[in-house]
């Protein structure tokens, strides 16, 4: 039987890996690290890398918090009895300094009740500054070898609610690509035991390295210009948008006590907003619009 | 018997006399004007002025919109019958291009229901990026004024809710200064006429081009530096999480189909974030901090 620790120590393992292939990649960066204690129990290891080569600021954040299931907490989870809880995750959102180089974002988290309720969740994102069809092609391949192995309808169910959830319904927009998103994985909502979910996840977070490693080799060599560096702190305005309004998870954390500092790493160093702004057409800046649409099968692009 | 059509008709000129005090004051940019119909009923007037000598980005927007109650508005407004509705105001945020210069943000609205129920609302609340004890004292005093005639518990009740209202608990800091905030007024609730309700409404939104064209006076020849400048930047990143993750009436405009680009006016057009940035004890920076607090007796400083 999987039970936290090994779970717990999974994700810590996973966070320093990724931090590894980070300071790799991005070859001048290295992690600055603080070590905090959650106010009920737990805390956490939160990373963050700045003014790189490649990154501007990127954030490796794990946690594993426990305490007392708060009122705030009951409201959200939907449940109504006291309990205790335990969450351990490790999440992910990287700022590159070339708006040629794409937003990323990861998340695999564990949570349980004391009364033996569990439940796995997590997803990644990719969202391009500049959409480039063929490397959004690639990253959902990427995701749909990661989730072939452990559920044969994964890939297809999991990229469907991540074009949900990335989404921001007041731009009708989605936030970049998309990718896959999960929650609520137990055996009693799955045909698969908890030590065949905890199998998927610990692919999905070890899928995040090679992705995302592979997608800077490909762009980081591009030039920009000041008219594209402006373009990505408009698109970077949206991730606000998206992470402040919409995101569940920033939400949960601000309203039920979590580490404001931790939480709003995936903030972007600088963001922008202009008036009503359009792009002209013909332009990429306009073509990369007309791909932040849910329902695009990104393996079969015509 | 006030109708409709004359608050309405109020709030019109209104937005027309402080778009008017604003040119002159900023003597460089001119407001332009988006004139858009709302989905199910009426619309709005929205103008944007933009890299004045004073002003970086500056709304001043008025709007009248009417429709059927839909099930989102049901679940927010906390009511369960069906019934039309009609909405109007005008809504000011101002982000100036010099640190010593304050944001403001000043609202009055009116919102009146098929079955008769009505009520106004509103507030102005000033954010100094480099708080400056008397002049957050004289705005203080100014909106003591204002609210004096119409109430004698007026101001010390709307400064209050302010404090509570404009407060980012996920930082424990206020937004600003504070200033005033009321909601739901009627004559249900209080007591005075409609049209003794609607004169505090009045001369609270005629409050606000004197008092912001004095504060602008008082500061706008004041030299900044680069880190000044990097300071209000991250200041105004704040004001970003407050407007897109507890206000209110941002996030019922969002969730109900409002016109985004009017709402999310509001946000500054560059703001950024810094990991954990903490100013040095002693700086002015650090003594802003210390003055971002609820309850603070800005009228009787020690």
């Amino acid at each position: 039987m999987i039970d936290r620790k090994e779970i717990e120590g999974f994700f810590k393992g996973l966070q320093d890996t990724i931090c590894s292939a980070m300071e790799i990649a991005d070859g001048k960066a290295k992690f600055q690290e603080d070590i905090w204690e959650h106010t009920t129990g737990g805390g956490g290891r939160t990373r963050l890398m700045q003014n790189g080569n490649i990154i501007e600021k990127g954030g490796v954040n794990f946690s594993a918090v426990e305490g007392k299931v708060s009122e705030d907490m009951k409201k959200t989870l939907k449940i109504d009895q006291d309990a205790d809880f335990f969450a351990t995750g490790v999440s992910i959102v990287q700022h590159p300094e070339n708006p040629h180089v794409p937003i990323i974002h990861m998340n695999v988290r564990y949570f349980e009740l004391s009364n033996g309720t569990y439940w796995f969740g997590g997803g990644i994102d990719l969202t391009p500054h500049y959409l480039d069809k063929k490397q959004a092609q690639w990253f959902h391949e990427q995701l749909k070898k990661a989730c072939d192995t452990h559920g044969i309808s994964f890939y297809a169910d999991y990229k469907e609610r991540a074009d949900n959830y990335f989404f921001l319904p007041h731009r009708d927009e989605t936030r970049g690509v998309g990718g896959i998103f999960f929650d609520h994985l137990s055996e009693k909502s799955m045909l698969l035991s908890k030590s065949q979910i905890f199998d998927f996840v610990k692919e999905i977070g070890e899928a995040f390295a090679p992705i995302y490693t592979h997608l800077l080799e490909l762009n980081v060599a591009k030039t920009y210009s000041k008219e594209e560096k402006a373009w990505q702190y408009l698109r970077r305005g949206r991730y606000v948008e998206f992470n402040l309004v919409w995101d569940r998870g920033t939400k949960f954390g601000l309203v039920t006590g979590g580490r404001t500092e931790s939480i709003l790493m995936s903030l972007p160093p600088q963001a922008n907003w202009a008036y009503d702004h359009k792009p002209e057409i013909g332009s990429s800046e306009k073509e990369t619009l007309e791909g932040l649409k849910k329902g695009i099968d990104w393996l079969n692009l015509a």
